[in-house]
């Protein structure tokens, strides 16, 4: 399935930061490769090499993504070295990047599938600084176009998946940990909405301490905190109307406990 | 009126910042229903939950708009609680947004019509925090696909509209204020050029006293402060090769008042 | 050459920040006239009023633009003054700028020719503080659109172009600088490739010594400084898994030098 210009549609998602020409030089790449496709950015701005915050991204997007899209993916700390590059199909998605666990999402999907991109393309790139540039966007430009390379492309058995994508259960509930602050200084945890619901629990992080999950902002006072399940469907820490990372002074990194009661 | 690609363009202008990932979550929802949409960034850097800078930013770009655009703006602090949301339509184009003023712009054209989004479409909203993806993306994407909801939703009578999005008149002349500070250090201010022309006028703001408005930087020496008619129709308070907002110390809120001579 | 949209593609690159409303109105001009376009960010994250930044910035990816772009380059302290604005050809692509060195790189295509954009142009303009919006992008949606003004504008025969663009060569090897620093604080410079390679060199930048170019981050340890030759073409300094500007405390405009061993 393909869009009206011919084309499957393409989402980026990098840690160049929003003031980098390298997503730029990305789009410049594809749309020389496949002049009909759309380019959107997802996001540029994950914080340097930090693959989990990335891939917790492609988590919380993933779902809302058109059913036939592109998706590249580059926070690609061992760019230049002997990291593969990894290709995965899932239902009728393409997904491309560093098989550094960036793609856990995608390679979670039932059936999903993981290539390995062949070393020819890395050996022959322009550089070994900016594969996004030399082999993820030329690759996702002939993916939009219709390109298949599932038959010919060796199967990845052994992708490298981050496990603390998903928070791990503990004997009295879950031990999590904020993976991202947003803009809005909430704090993104890798709870999953299961870890909160269903039962009474108490969730801690940093000094606080919380004994319900409310459903949005309004639901409690101006300046008092809030936990709640976040648009991507992880438990988030909030404050209404204002910075909950500032005020808790925690940010990515910290653990968040649920304990059922 | 539609482009090229069979649908009419759309505009988003949030406060979700720069380096946020829900504008690509946006985009994702609305290229998902309407694949063959062309979607632009009018603005992610609003201040946030400042309804007013994101009304003088719709302002700024109104009359630049094509004929045809669809504008999706969310700044939107009552997200989840009891506020309306509206969709407007203003000669060929539509705005679809909270109803907190962020539409001011929109619903004082000649003729708009404002109309209020059903309940039903937040009460099956996947999330309580998210309406930008859940409710005014998905709208966005219909409306670019040609569809027209005048005949079907109930009129809204009595919108919300920010009255400072344009400066009050005074006995002595204007009192105003800086709505917003740009990339430059330039002071934007909610008077309109009406205000500083036709006759000579003093304006005073923070420190600083002018006694004449200049058309543009080289108008002025090096270093000194200015006062001009800003690109989108307000008055500016800029420096020639320095940021205003430093030099005089002050951002957003301050008043500025004009005095008749 | 056009692409599936029956238009060129536009690439703009402006000062005017990630934070900033103007581009979003830029497209909304270009979006109005050509509705067909397609319109990429290369970047707007160039230093306010850094006319050799951005002009490295173009360099870095013109090679990388379709054959058929038209790029708008937007930085320039001397808006409303007494500038030019230039319109370039090189091979098949268009540029056009003010007159101030930005469009260095496309003067320098074999076969470029530079015309002066017509004084009526600016005289018309709505603003005198934005011809990115008045002059600049509407006149890149003619030339996306397939118009050429080759015949009927004046050749501007003293096009503005910036030396300090490529390192001048000193009697014992070259004398660089920094001309901006990157997200990952690696230290981009204005020597060219040649500048280190083929002959045993020393670089020195602020307090730091290199005896050796190295290809990639993963072939220094971790923590460790190294001199690598960047995906634009131009010495980069950088440091594995570390911000080179912060370890060296060094930014723009610092000298870079190349000794010959």
């Amino acid at each position: 399935m393909t869009d009206a210009g011919g084309s499957r549609p393409i989402f980026l998602l990098t840690d160049f930061g929003p003031s980098s020409l390298y997503p730029g030089v990305m789009k410049a790449v594809i749309a020389t490769s496949a002049p009909g496709a759309r380019i959107y950015d997802l996001s540029h701005a994950v914080r340097s090499f930090a693959c989990l915050e990335g891939a917790m991204g492609l988590a919380q997007a993933w779902n809302w993504l058109p059913p036939d899209a592109v998706v590249v993916a580059v926070v690609d700390p061992g760019v230049g070295g002997r990291r593969r590059g990894l290709l995965v199909r899932a239902q009728d998605r393409w997904a491309v990047g560093p098989d550094n666990g960036l793609l856990t999402v995608c390679l979670r999907e039932a059936g999903a599938r993981a290539l390995e991109i062949p070393h020819s393309w890395f050996d022959t790139a322009p550089s070994r600084t900016f594969h996004g540039r030399d082999v993820f966007a030329p690759l996702a430009a002939r993916l939009a176009l219709g390109w298949d390379p599932s038959e010919a492309w060796p199967v990845c058995r052994d992708p490298e998946q981050l496990s603390e994508l998903i928070a791990q259960r503990s004997s009295r509930g879950w031990e999590g940990m904020i993976v991202a602050v947003d803009t809005f200084g909430n704090l993104l945890t890798n709870l999953p909405k299961d870890a909160v619901v269903g039962a009474p629990v108490t969730i801690r992080v940093g000094s606080a301490r919380f004994d319900r999950v409310v459903q949005t902002y309004s639901d409690v006072d101006p300046g008092e905190l809030l936990v709640y399940i976040g648009s991507g469907g992880f438990v988030e820490i909030g404050q209404r109307e204002g910075r909950a990372n500032e005020t808790l002074g925690i940010g990515a990194n910290e653990p968040v406990t649920v304990e059922y009661r």
